[in-house]
């Protein structure tokens, strides 16, 4: 058996404890607040009304560390909590959101550098001030890299206008984490405001992933070091279909200079599918190097059992420990 | 081996040679019309604008049975190109093109009977124009059911307002094919316009699939027979995370009353999905006895290697067999 105890969870989110107060001068925009309720909850709250009830595991470091051991995870790569990452909000109040995450991300990684890694996040609607805080977020607070959503305000990843972004990125070699955020197809959804993150952010994540492809992110950027989030989605059903119209449709191949099926191969996913056959089918989709352990914690819906899935696989020690934290040393630019 | 001779092809379209010009009353509306280029070549042409490119193998009953030899398939179900499903027209001409559309595929299937099944269209925008039409497809022309669209004008198909429709449907023993049209996160797609279908299609087909799981379909209309194209689209990747969150959130599984990988297993998805692990991952997701072979005859993605696909999994005689016509046979209520 490989050694659980070093196993890397990717996708593990943060809140902090505390937020700037919003500034008279930006007047009425969706400026996040947390509303403590005692000393182990919180309410995220966003223009008046409570967008999430949190619990302390969003921000304190000895829970997180205890809580981790108990699901055999070795250390947690922390990201802001999704919804945070405010491409909504003017460029400068953005940018002190994201400055204020920033440091509390690095102040964790520090409490506990062998337990943490840390992915930042910065202000993409506005391209210089991103660019500018991805240095700061590498250079100054040595965080690993940052997360981004699936798309900045309706304009998907694979999008020319985000290249600069990608090109400081690998430049610096920054790691980035691509979760869904204000999915397409909210207004395909049946049932409760749930299906947003259950049913909406997999097409989400498909989408971005296939603009990354179409759009030719790892051969404009080939150093680039890019992980999905939930397996990259609902993709790897969506890989074939793209992969068969390639050499189906002149005007694919054209425009797709890299065969699909290769270029999903160059990028990474993490295996939050919660399910032995769809993990399966990630590592027969994207090749087993690509992919890296991640729950969602401390979320509801996050995965308890991480290792528990990886050691069902029954995969030989070398490729479980790849799976467990080899490829994430990588992504993370470690090794 | 099994029976190759005998294979039932679901998903293959068609488009009448001649459409009805479009009556002056209507006004400016997307009435299609067939501009004939040669004796084997024709476009369908939407508001002046080439659609798309055609050949004679959408309506020739000869060509449509030579061909389907060649493919190994023994019978075509045929049902209108979904671009000619019109939901966008005001209900009136949306009937009169619909009806034409019908006595075309009825004609067809009167041509070679041991050939072809054929799937209607109706004009779901009106509800009892709907209604109406499915009870002349079914009672009169002695068509197995319709094909409709994802969605009809941006609602779902599992939302409530839809219901009178499958209660007919259901009613009327008609089968129903869904086809996506008019997809969810076309501001998402970067690059040629053929991702349309591509890469939009199988996302939007997995919002529609999870509609009907958390809008109850399988539980309002319990014998009701109703079949996703394209293997569900990206579907299979969604439903693991659907039926996590089931058991993870308590307002999904107060709405959602039966265990969405139950409710998954009660409909059928076809084949079309050009690659062995993709339709492995059919198979596991959903069931051996819900997968019939599909191919989209005759428009460039079609997968000209059907039963090929089919024989590649190893199967049993007898499990190859319900792939390849028997799962078909009963989602057509020929048994």
């Amino acid at each position: 058996m490989s050694k659980p105890c070093c196993a890397i969870d990717v996708h593990t989110h943060v809140v902090p404890a505390h937020l700037p107060d919003q500034l008279a001068e930006f007047g009425d925009i969706a400026w996040p607040s947390i509303r403590h309720t005692d000393s182990c909850h919180a309410k995220v709250i966003i223009r008046g009304k409570n967008y999430r009830d949190i619990e302390n595991a969003c921000w304190d470091v000895p829970r997180r560390t205890t809580e981790m051991a108990g699901m055999d995870v070795g250390s947690q790569v922390l990201s802001p909590m999704p919804e945070l990452l405010s491409y909504w909000l003017p460029p400068k109040p953005a940018q002190i959101l994201a400055r204020h995450i920033n440091e509390t991300i690095a102040e964790m990684v520090r409490a506990a550098p062998d337990r943490f890694h840390g992915l930042g996040m910065i202000p993409l609607q506005d391209m210089d001030l991103a660019i500018r805080e991805l240095e700061y977020v590498i250079k100054s607070l040595g965080l690993s890299g940052v997360e981004i959503a699936t798309n900045v305000n309706g304009v998907p990843l694979g999008h020319a206008s985000l290249r600069p972004f990608f090109a400081a990125a690998a430049s610096l070699g920054a790691a980035i984490f691509v979760h869904p955020l204000r999915p397409a197809g909210m207004d395909r959804l049946v049932g409760p405001a749930n299906l947003e993150q259950v049913v909406a952010f997999p097409c989400e994540t498909a989408l971005a992933v296939a603009s990354a492809i179409t759009g030719g992110l790892m051969q404009h950027h080939p150093r680039l070091r890019i992980a999905f989030s939930h397996g990259g989605g609902a993709f790897g059903q969506v890989l074939p279909r793209l992969q068969h119209a390639w050499s189906s449709f002149a005007a694919v191949k054209a425009a797709v200079t890299e065969e699909p099926r290769l270029a999903a191969r160059r990028m990474f996913y993490d295996t939050l599918v919660y399910d032995p056959t769809a993990l399966r089918f990630l590592i027969d989709s994207f090749g087993l190097s690509q992919l890296m352990v991640g729950t969602d914690y401390p979320f509801t819906i996050m995965d308890r059992q991480p290792t528990v899935r990886v050691a069902a696989l029954g995969l030989s020690d070398a490729d479980a420990d790849r799976l467990l934290f080899g490829n994430a040393r990588r992504f993370l630019g470690l090794v």
